[in-house]
């Protein structure tokens, strides 16, 4: 699994814990749904500023995107 | 201070403790020199793929590019 498929299930795993849709977190970060869902998807090599709104948005430190558990 | 600084000052952080040039670190990661050092001075909104190849080439986890100690 590459960097890219990785994070993005990562993203996703806190979405869910948070209990957020796609949708929500699209409002939250500021980013449209179906950028979510590709980064999601393993598909896009995001950048430190997207990252930033990520965990903005999911109320969480950078860190917990690499963190293994 | 916004997230490309920040991540740059523990780039600098980071290679100095490990006693690597910015040459050491361009030919370790398969960046240029002058890339590394744009990165390091925050100018940079580096991607995924960059932060792990940097990540390889200091022998570090990525997340301890984002951990405040």
């Amino acid at each position: 699994m590459d960097i890219k498929e990785a994070f993005g299930q990562k993203v996703k795993l806190l979405r869910k814990a948070k209990e957020l849709s796609q949708e929500d977190l699209a409002d939250k970060s500021g980013l449209n749904r179906p950028y979510i869902s590709a980064i999601e998807q393993g598909k896009r090599n995001v950048s430190l500023e997207v990252i930033e709104k990520l965990a903005e948005a999911l109320d969480i430190e950078i860190k917990e995107f690499f963190e293994e558990k």
